[in-house]
């Protein structure tokens, strides 16, 4: 493996898909990793602030990454079970990832919202469809939550999480502030249709 | 024009592109409007939930949905500034868009957030580095927040904008949630610094 700060890559495509990214971003907290255990993580702790990519995402970036030296693997055998693939960052790789954060701009987030969408589109919508849609939103930004607050205590106190926890705290206040965000307007929605 | 329900288009690529509903949206508020318009008032109100498509791409899908029917346009003269081209959405266009805010599944937002996604992955970088761009991201949504609160002020009261109102008055609760979040995010890293 050569050592020292790698070039940016230039063959196979530029690395920093935010795939690619997400991938090594979870890589980066040290312990060997399936493809499945991937997506598994990404589902409980990405999908909370930036997005969740597919598994077979995530088995062509490990490919990519594994071929530009960002990643290693190895085949581990089980007497009980089929072999599996695990895969861990290298140097290179968090000399890359470290790389990357600190020099790509942080641009302010990205939100997509279709419910809102919906609501504001409102004059086009029968109100009580609509009505029904936020609501439908609200419970599961409602499920959300409850999902976040036990991955929160699952993972307090483990030393080699803290920004991980850190992270978590702040999806649990922000899932609360949708809800209760959710909430209000409905309250509003519900004021149109009874003008006073 | 033709009358009636309009079948999806098939030509020309499909309308459902979220910037070609953008732009449908924005003209489904009754008005004629330039590129130029779209454009500013996408600024202020889609930025807000969603996203503001570039200024070329509202171009490209203002003569695409008037190929299709869905937009017409007519060129107004004044004696004291060039002619600009304005455009208004047709009643197959305001059907189609009905139907398509009906028909289309409500995902859960869509969530980008580089700087949670930075946080996550603090072990990889300089704490002092870290702090000052999350302070920088607060200080943004700071800026958002105010410029949202002049624009609810601008528009309260507009009966043809009700439902435009009801989300301003969320994207002002939104941002305010925002920073703070963002401010007790800065109180959780300052912990980490200082463990007890």
């Amino acid at each position: 493996m050569p050592s020292g700060q790698p070039s940016p890559p230039t063959t196979g495509g530029p690395p920093t898909s935010a795939t690619a990214n997400a991938v090594l971003g979870l890589l980066s907290f040290g312990r060997e990793l399936s493809g499945y255990d991937l997506k598994k993580w990404a589902d409980h702790s990405l999908q909370l602030f930036f997005w969740s990519p597919a598994m077979s995402q995530i088995y062509t970036e490990l490919q990519r990454l594994e071929s530009l030296g960002l990643v290693t693997s190895r085949l581990e055998e089980k007497a009980d079970a089929r072999p599996r693939r695990l895969y861990a960052i290298t140097d290179d790789g968090r000399t890359w990832l470290s790389h990357w954060l600190a020099s790509e701009p942080v641009d302010l987030p990205m939100l997509k919202n279709a419910m809102v969408l919906r609501v504001w589109l409102g004059d086009l919508m029968d109100p009580d469809t609509l009505t029904a849609m936020v609501r439908e939103h609200r419970d599961r930004l409602q499920a959300r939550l409850e999902r976040t607050r036990e991955d929160r205590r699952t993972i307090t106190g483990w030393a080699s999480m803290a920004h991980a926890e850190v992270v978590i705290r702040w999806a649990e206040r922000y899932y609360a502030a949708e809800v209760e965000n959710s909430d209000l307007l409905l309250e509003d929605l519900a004021a149109l249709e009874t003008p006073g």
